[in-house]
């Protein structure tokens, strides 16, 4: 089982139980989005923002237009922070204070570089588009050249990480076990409805199967 | 429409014809969610990390143990932001640099104080657990004031925020918009599933209105 070394920044203080550093576990919350929170500085104040994201083995793909200042202050940055985070359910216990949330959340830290390869750029772009919803790159009109140079790409190589996962019920101190006071978990879950097809799109175009079979294993079951 | 003020810190660069700085649809963004992600300063480095939260009108509550790192250093930093964001759709356009997501998503500026008074903390703390699932407060075993005292309430007010939305079809280049890809919106929704109860409640203890109610608004309509 690999893992990341335990260092003051990635170590975990609360909820030590809950937490994580196996590199397969943590690939497997990452595997499971493509959009991550990144914490960035700007002019001394702390944003953090919603991107989407690729991963390829141990790098962290983020991409946006070339006059994107979110991402050229992060290459400026260079040392930023990315967490991924899964909603799982609402953890509703019998006294305020144990309320929770069973949750599957990825911080990575790691510094970033620019990307400028051409052909590089176009497999981290079908990585990134493919992170959404695979098989659809292939599919797509091929990107041009232009389009790959108006592209910022920045890569991160994770060097740290660590995870938290909570998958369980309330647990409320001993005293109220007994109380008459309803206590569970209510799951949640992300889910998508059915495909929506655009308004240009000629009759004769049927939905393909990647977007069929994201829609099957992504539906809600009840 | 009481709107933020546009400044350098939250006036939005990008998609500008996506931004809205007002106050009600912030708020409404703000409602329908109880986990903001909060960056912040760790020995100089941004971390982002996922928190509950609770609103009252220009005040956002964050809570944790007294010894929570994370909290005790937002509150050294004191300028901290918060996002918040709800994935709405998988935007699949017919070249893959205009795939996107539909979104709502708010970022929030201001100053962080502590709240030490017991009865104001107790109150926060009902927001809380009411912003997560509303009606709960009032069912459960009344806090005590060791509780309280061992709980570190954080309040920010809302200096300036700004906020995004995206609710539409794929955007092609127009010589793109004839090819013969499919285009369209897979809809994507946060739903719950049904409540499952703690195995030590007794019997005759049943699933109470609120949520009963919790899970009916927010079941899959599919």
């Amino acid at each position: 089982m690999e893992e990341f070394k335990k260092s003051e920044l990635n170590e975990v203080k609360r909820g030590i139980n809950r937490a994580l550093y196996d590199v397969d576990k943590i690939n497997a919350i990452l595997d499971a989005g493509f959009i991550c929170f990144v914490g960035y500085n700007y002019n001394g104040k702390v944003i953090s923002l919603p991107m989407s994201y690729g991963r390829i083995g141990n790098k962290i793909y983020l991409h946006g237009s070339g006059k994107n200042r979110m991402l050229l202050n992060l290459l400026e940055c260079k040392d930023v922070s990315i967490t991924v985070m899964h909603l799982d359910g609402l953890v509703l216990a019998r006294s305020g204070l144990h309320h929770s949330v069973n949750y599957r959340s990825a911080t990575l830290f790691g510094k970033l570089v620019e990307v400028e390869n051409l052909k590089e750029k176009e497999a981290i772009l079908k990585c990134v588009v493919d992170q959404m919803i695979n098989g659809r790159w292939e599919e797509l009109r091929p990107i041009t050249n232009l389009e790959l140079k108006r592209t910022l790409v920045v890569e991160m190589t994770i060097e740290t990480a660590s995870a938290k996962i909570r998958n369980e019920g309330a647990i409320d101190e001993k005293r109220d076990r007994h109380l008459p006071i309803w206590a569970g978990v209510i799951p949640i879950k992300q889910v998508s409805e059915y495909p929506l097809r655009d308004h240009l799109l000629p009759e004769d175009i049927k939905m393909p199967d990647h977007v069929l079979e994201y829609y099957n294993t992504h539906k809600s079951n009840s």
